[in-house]
């Protein structure tokens, strides 16, 4: 058995892990206002309903997927924009002090990834890329079933790969990244641009569903702003296949359809079209199962 | 003893590598116009030039460089641009049966990366990316002394990374990628916006390093280009370095430095500040000596 929590920045969400199944599950709802101590109160009750009733012993680990670029060498959550009582945390520590469980961590959208590839979308292909798009858009890659971090832990981190020269400002404080775009902030301004105001991203999807034309044209844009992202994403890391998941990713075709349009015309190396670009088939859930997997099984 | 072949679209380099030494080199010129009879008569050539006089015994195998994406399980190349001839061929196996030595082939850009990586600016580095800017911009990874290829043979192909939306058309036929800006095409199309005509990125470097301002203001433009791309490469594969290489290399600082300016600003994660982008260290010889070092020493 293994424990994984999501942690978000307006929900915790931990599942129990028993034969690569979430048998158990809890929520708990977070906000960036939140101290340290309350977050952390949080996460430990987190653990504590998912333990309730079973045989501690035979919990192997606990692993948190924290949304915050990671500094691995010193096991220190760096600058997590949507939780920001979490900077400089040595979460791990901090858990296994008080559970006296293994712990781990790692960023959200890796754990995500892994989930994806190992029991996932991603499944029997050996480099997976994951892209989450919600509040902001986040990423991992998984090679031969191990999250790849690059250098620094840096790896990746999809929302921050240029499209536009000079384009729209990015919570980063960059301009033109996919964030900027295709996030649920991004839509809402595409929307506006396009005179739907005062609308959210799922509003904005029950309408093109319903074949309103202005909403299908923002989830088409937005969907051809990911694919000029996913198009330096195929020439850089070469993945067999694209899992999308994040609430954004309920769209489903409306957003995946453009992006494969354009990534259909990336690259010189004609075999790169068999690349899969698909939504993600282990749903909310995801990123909370890929954290336990953190744990080896 | 191994034997490294660099096939570019005007010439074939060859080396001879002792102890990781290139003791022996030999050139030849080509052209994209030449027949695949022709070229591989060349390179026959060029193999024989390097094994004259030696133990042929010793020499433990041929690698080569090639300027295309390569097919690898079919150990086939696919559709050199500027080497039109060898397309299709399995230039490995026809290279063995000529010379009855193992016979290895890989991209140009992946070799230059290898040299690089094991000999080179990189050395010491886990993850290396590599980017080779002349006629058109080639690229390429180095994980752990390993060329990283990705599913589908088509990883570090950093040229077709996407860095303006709808921008300028590119060799591959899209819009907008690192090679439309960057390469010695490009610098002379943004020389000519300037007013600088009838010029090529040597005559504009050497203007640029006289003082002229708009020669300046070429290179910086390509350096930001250059930077835009880059700043996708640190937020994909996150490598501890980037060695800059080919022709137009010899800008140095002219166009590292404003490119240097643009990755500062890139992502979310302190620690890719101490990225390092450095100009190649083993210059116009890495692609040969990084298609020796494709044969186990």
């Amino acid at each position: 058995m293994r424990i994984g929590i999501d942690i978000g920045g307006t929900k915790i969400r931990g599942v129990l892990l028993k034969n690569n199944k979430a048998v158990k599950k809890y929520e708990i709802k977070t906000r960036n206002k939140n101290s340290q101590k309350v977050v952390l109160v949080q996460i430990f009750k987190c653990i504590d309903k998912l333990i309730e009733g079973e045989n501690k012993k035979r919990i192997k680990g606990i692993g948190l997927g924290v949304p915050s670029p990671i500094d691995f060498e010193k096991q220190r959550i760096l600058t997590p924009p949507n939780l920001k009582a979490l900077k400089n945390c040595q979460l791990a520590k901090v858990v296994k002090d008080k559970f006296r469980i293994k712990a781990v961590i790692d960023n959200d959208a890796n754990c995500f990834t892994l989930a994806e590839a190992l029991l996932g979308a991603g499944k029997g292909f050996k480099i997976v890329a994951g892209i989450t798009i919600g509040t902001g858009v986040g990423g991992g890659i998984v090679i031969d079933k191990q999250i790849y971090h690059g250098e620094f832990g840096n790896a990746g981190e999809f929302g921050h790969i240029n499209i536009v020269k000079n384009g729209w400002r990015c919570s980063c404080g960059r301009k033109g990244c996919v964030e900027a775009y295709v996030s649920g902030k991004g839509i809402i301004k595409i929307a506006k641009g396009l005179g739907i105001k005062n609308s959210n991203p799922k509003e904005i999807e029950d309408l093109a569903r319903l074949g309103n034309k202005k909403a299908k044209i923002v989830y088409k844009t937005a969907g051809e702003y990911l694919g000029l992202g996913l198009v330096s994403i195929v020439n850089t890391i070469d993945p067999g296949i694209i899992v999308i998941g994040g609430g954004i990713s309920h769209a489903g075709n409306l957003i995946i359809n453009p992006a494969k349009e354009i990534v259909k015309r990336a690259g010189l190396n004609p075999l790169t079209k068999k690349i899969r670009i698909v939504k993600s088939k282990l749903g909310r859930e995801a990123g909370a199962i890929g954290a336990a997997l953190l744990i080896c099984g």
